[in-house]
Parts: C-alpha cells; structure tokens; sequence
C-alpha cells in the first residue's frame, strides 16, 4: 500500500447555490491527490508521458459523505493498495479535520500515446511500485 | 421509464492536453441531462427547491467508453428507470452521433433544505413520476 | 459588424455560495458564444485549424453588470465590429431576458500551430469576414 | 502595497487540446492568491462575510503572455496597491519560475449580504489595511 495526503484550499470557485463544494469539482481533488502521490513515490507523472504512457480514466467512483464549504482546507489521501496490471487503481479519501467528505477510487489503463492503443506499464514503473510496495 | 436526451457542444474549455473532454466535466454534463429530465417531465428543478428539498448526491459513478472531442455535439440521455424512494438515481448516457462516449448515473436523496435533513420526496413530485412511469 | 446570439443553460454547477453564477464561468460562456459565431459564419472554428491556425487569447476583459442564477437561460451575444488584422476582437454581451448581466470582450492573434508564431489570418478567413461585414 | 505569492500545481483539467492551460482557468488563480492574500493581512475572507459584507466581482482584466503547462507550478502574486474606497482593486502576476505568464487585476465592490447593496468596507478592515500599506 502506497498512500501520500495532498491539502489544497477551497475557494468560492469550488462552491455552489446549497453553499457547499459542488459535486463536478471532486474529480479534479481526486487528480490532484493522485499527481502527488505519483510524486511521492519518484516516478511524477510527465515521466510516463516522456515514455508516451499516458492514463487516462477507465472509471470513477465518487460517494459524498458530509459537505466541504468554502475556506476548508481539505486533506485528499490517495492510496495505490494493489499492484497494477494494464490497469491501477487508485483509492481516494477526502477530510476536513478528522472528517470524511468524500470516497471513491479511479480505475486507469495504460495507453501507448503514439499508437493510441492499452499497453503494458513500463517496467520501470512497476519497479518502483513492487519496491514500495514492499515497505 | 422515463427519459429525455439534452445536446451540448464540446467547448476548448472541457478538453485537456490529452486532445480529449477532460473526466473532470462529465458530472457537469450529467447535470445538464437530469436538469432538462426533470424539466421534460414537467417538474423542473426549481419546483422541487421552492418545497424546501435539494436533491445533493449520494454517490456517482462514470464508465469512460471512447473519447469526445472538440466541437463534438454531445447526446446526454438521462433515464429515471426505477420509482425514487427516500432515494432517487437517474443513468445516463453519451452519445456522439451513435458512438457511445460515456456511460454512468448518480445516486440523489431528498433533503429538507430548512432542517438540511432526508425527507420523502413530495407527494406532488411522486405522483408526476407515477403518472409518467405508467405511460 | 456581424452578430449571433446562443443561448445556455445556467446549472448549479456554474454558481457559488454567493448563490449566483461564479466569476470563473463567463469565460467559457464567452467561449460558447464566440464558437457558434464563427460557425453562424460558415467559417466554424475547426476550420482554422485544418489551416494549422488557432486563436490564443492576448486578453479579456469582463464587467460584471447583475448576477445570472441557476436555471436562467442566459443569452450570449458575441459580435465582430472591426476587421480583424494580426489580432481579432470579439465583444459580448450576456443577457438574461432583456436584463443585461456581463459585457466584455476578448482579443485574440492568429497562431501558425506548426511554428507556434503569430502569423496574418487565412485569407479564405478574412474573404468571409469581408463579405459579411459589407451586407 | 501590500503582495502576497501563492503557489498551486498544474492539472491535466486546467489545461486544454492546445496543450496549454485554458483561459478559463485564470480567473480561479486569481481567487486562489487574492484569497490567499487577504488571510496573511491577519484579515481573512470569511471575517468580512461575518460582517455580512461579500466582495462580488465588477470587472476583470487578464493580458496572457506566455502559456503555462502540465505540471508547472504556478506563482500567484496578488498584489493591492491603493487604499479601497467603495471598491477594491487586486492586481495580479503569474509566473512560472521567473517567467511571466498572466497578469491581470479584479476590481470589488463592498455588498452588504443582507440588503444586497453597496456598502462601505468595515472600519476594523480598514484599519488593517492602514497599518499595512504605511510598513
């Protein structure tokens, strides 16, 4: 299990007519969360695509707890729990303080960016993921 | 069964690097598609807020099956399948031209906006759902 | 002087705590109404592009008049008043019934996306634009 | 004058097909440094609409000058550098590393929440700003 927490600040932008963060604006918590955990392990995102490996989103998962509202400062925990395949998954776990906002996951599969077709995850990237994996 | 498809153009705006529509804008698509159901069935939104209740999400979940593009018409299809209890769910799918791009639903419940507690859904509400469901 | 006008939807995801339409949206309204102005052209923006041209913004102003709340349908009215040159400005305004909520404009060079340099606009481009300011 | 830099990452959602983040994006930046600014005043946003006083946008400048992209960590340097009146006016820079990207301002009126109307700003934020722009 490989997991790192990302905090970012809600703004007015975030929020809607109920006074609550709106629904559409999780997915993008969820890839903040999931760059940086990326780059907590070594391997930052730009380095898939510089081996024309991209990730885009197989699907998502969002289930809303309690409300965020505006000036929260919000904790996103992402967890990579199991080792990807052609495909990795990743948890999400949204707090403010010790509360839960929000869940939910994103399953992505690997896309060779030059042939636009699923590929293999580069074995350098499972490197990194197994020696972590097993700390 | 009740249905109701909304068309949208694809915006620079919803795309990525990528060259695609960016994940993060399909719950506002879904949004748009329940908005115009609800208004297509002859209780729009609003009359639902003028009761006092909100419809806030409870969970919603996205397949990515192929990708829209820039300038693309969308087909939002929104489908209320199944009589709403103190919960109400709403699928949907997108279309561009008879390519499917995106499948998925949201799961809603009512909330008493004064109490900002779950309520049953109002009498008035259910008997229009009831009217349409049995055509 | 050439001028259309589309008109848009305002969902909860466009609005804030405030309970109007945030800030950060007219943009892409801007957007919207600058693409079916192109398009009402018979000269649609991915047409410039199969000439490896598009249009960055060099800027953009907005005066924010009165506010747009959900479920409005908001009317954008983008026009072209002057003949473009290296750059292109379109002005808007956004109404809401025959209430006026936003003016502004953008200005925009023309980009060769092969070069990523500014280059003079098509001259299919500028015939269209003549034609239709001359009626 | 009294600035103050906030720094934020780049997502795959802020940017769009032409690589680059979309237009659409910087006015959330704005927000993000002018929110920021205003908590290392000592004199936080949510303190003013504890008072009942909102600061709704009456116009907005953006000069884009180079592009920012994936990954970049962005520079918000908002800045206020006159003494509000009836209104408020920001001025902002953003920069990746030492290279400009964006400049702009966002020029705010003082709205009583309750009555809806302009108002003037409250003595106690004054007082602040006093203090800080004779440092």
């Amino acid at each position: 299990m490989i997991t790192y927490e990302t905090t970012l600040r809600i703004l007015y932008a975030h929020t809607d007519v109920m006074g609550v963060v709106n629904n559409v604006r999780y997915l993008e918590f969820f890839e903040a969360g999931r760059n940086e955990l990326m780059r907590s392990m070594g391997y930052p995102y730009p380095q898939l695509e510089a081996k024309n490996v991209a990730l885009p989103l197989v699907d998502a998962h969002i289930n809303f707890k309690t409300p965020a509202r505006y000036d929260d400062m919000i904790r996103i925990v992402a967890t990579l729990k199991e080792m990807p395949t052609v495909r990795i998954k990743i948890d999400y776990e949204i707090f403010v303080g010790e509360r839960i906002v929000v869940t939910g996951y994103t399953t992505h599969s690997f896309l060779d960016l030059k042939k636009f077709r699923p590929v293999r995850p580069p074995e350098d990237f499972m490197d990194v993921v197994r020696k972590l994996m097993n700390n």
